[in-house]
């Protein structure tokens, strides 16, 4: 299946803008619930569901501008990127999925509050912020789980930051992957805390395309991921409404710890962890045992993501003192 | 099934001794591909066939000397272990299987050339020292692979610790194990070479024992792992028939990066990697990058074993300086 057959279900045939600029933010989001492997690697439809929390206020935010020019323009946190580039390449490929060929070229100004490409999730906040935009600019007026769709062409993850809070990607099960968009979850958690450890905000080694690739490709034990994922995305669910946070803890660390584990039984073998990496982990394992409810998720990076509940928040702070705290629904913002 | 009824179909009635002392060697073995799991925890049968590499001259010298006292004596590498620890406990229940009540107390004396319980496999060579020794005192005159059942029943990868060389570990059907020991490969590789690099020779934190019951019970990848050993014993046997380095180190390296990845995803989470064993991994594959042909495996502890040829030992000396080289199949020991 093609990317287009899905853009003429959605919005028809490609077109000319309808304003000459357009601005939006979408928050960057970390998986409880990981995405790791996809059956459609062109529609980027995923092998399971996954579940995440979006980190509002971090994410991104995309500014675009039509211009009088040959050639798009592409700016990311200030600095301008060749159009020639593997990201270059792909952004002009997702505009020109929506416009028509006279349409005029634009400028596309973002601005991240996150590292990029080391497991922070910029792609998935970036698209999220540029689909928004092109809502605006086409003034298509979609509702956003056709953007989450639309999202998902560009950076699968994406399709879970349309929205703050708790969001499900449902794996669907449609060819053109009509059923396979975000939705989130009518809760919230206002005790939940984020704490994000940066041990690294160098650009990853491998992208995760790349990664998810290998590990289908070459990981006997993925063939038990999805049986996995089936087990802690209802845990996950279930604790969340119930407000269980050992259950929600247990579930995404074992989950997290899960994906990498698959990664590890690749050929060659796939590792996000750094040494300091394992002395966090490890770290947090100690201070859990003396009783102090942390858990931790790990994404396609070697940054660590501690979860606790605000009741514990000067005590993380004290013990990771260089961790970021976010609380996803805080009303402070 | 326990272990009586196995005692009996080989050694008949529990005996008094024939003779006053013994004293046997048996080698350390390194897996290369591991037996992780065991379908019986009594008789110590193993979810999956294994196979093994004999580290000779590395290993335990196990000496019995009959004693006029009320109590065994247990001394392990000069130090004298209390009959009440788990280890004092294990070894007891193990020489109680084959004594008469009315028999002798025993001294045991053990002498090992590798770290305790950190992953150098010195409960199977112990196991295996001792069960020729018993052969002995009892003057059982029992071929090798019956030897190695009873081997089995103290420790499982003590079966494989009865011969030098590579030796698989057949999984076998029969419920009281009498087909579920070890066999030697009837080849050598005299240029195959192996490099303990040690990062820590601290007991380890999980014996492994209680780290492969985890697994079973809590690591949904768990079910994958069958499958993972059934590919690479295959591969591991027909590389070292045809002498083929780069597949042998391939699925050796990748068998015990997937083992790990079993573990990673037991609840609570298993690790064995210390920072400095993702350090070395991290080099070898930089290494290996470069175009040196250096694999590694990794047991249950946090030390790591390089896999190479005897061509390149000067290159791997010199770069892994602290590692002791061992040629498993050199004439010169």
């Amino acid at each position: 299946m093609n990317k287009t057959a899905v853009i003429e279900k959605i919005i028809g045939s490609p077109m000319l803008p309808k304003k000459d600029k357009a601005k939006a933010f979408a928050p960057s989001n970390i998986a409880l619930c990981k995405y790791w492997g996809k059956r459609d690697p062109v529609l980027n439809l995923p092998m399971t569901g996954s579940l995440s929390v979006s980190l509002n206020p971090k994410g991104s935010e995309t500014q675009i501008n039509i211009q009088d020019a040959k050639e798009d323009t592409i700016i990311v946190d200030g600095e301008k990127i060749k159009n020639d580039t593997t990201f270059g390449k792909n952004l002009i490929h997702y505009l020109d999925l929506f416009r028509a060929p006279t349409s005029p070229r634009l400028t596309i100004t973002t601005c991240n509050n996150i590292p990029v490409a080391a497991g922070f999730a910029s792609s998935a906040s970036g698209f999220g912020a540029l689909t928004k935009a092109l809502n605006q600019l086409y003034d298509w007026q979609l509702p956003q789980k056709q953007l989450s769709i639309l999202a998902r062409l560009g950076s699968g993850s994406a399709c879970r930051s349309l929205w703050n809070g708790f969001v499900e990607w449902h794996q669907g099960s449609d060819p053109l992957g009509m059923d396979s968009h975000g939705e989130p979850l009518k809760t919230t958690w206002p005790q939940l805390c984020i704490g994000i450890v940066t041990i690294s905000s160098q650009k990853k080694p491998y992208s995760s395309r790349e990664a998810m690739a290998q590990t289908l490709e070459t990981s006997t034990l993925y063939q038990a991921w999805p049986k996995q994922v089936e087990q802690d995305l209802k845990a996950i669910k279930k604790a969340i409404h119930e407000k269980n946070f050992l259950e929600l803890g247990r579930h995404s660390e074992q989950n997290a710890n899960a994906m990498h584990a698959t990664l590890m039984a690749s050929w060659p073998s796939i590792s996000y962890h750094l040494p300091q990496t394992i002395e966090i982990i490890q770290k947090i394992w100690a201070i859990r045992k003396k009783g102090l409810d942390v858990y931790y998720t790990q994404d396609a990076g070697p940054n660590i993501k501690l979860l606790f509940l605000e009741k514990d928040k000067k005590t993380v702070a004290e013990n990771f003192s260089c961790s970021d705290i976010i609380q996803p629904f805080s009303t402070n913002y």
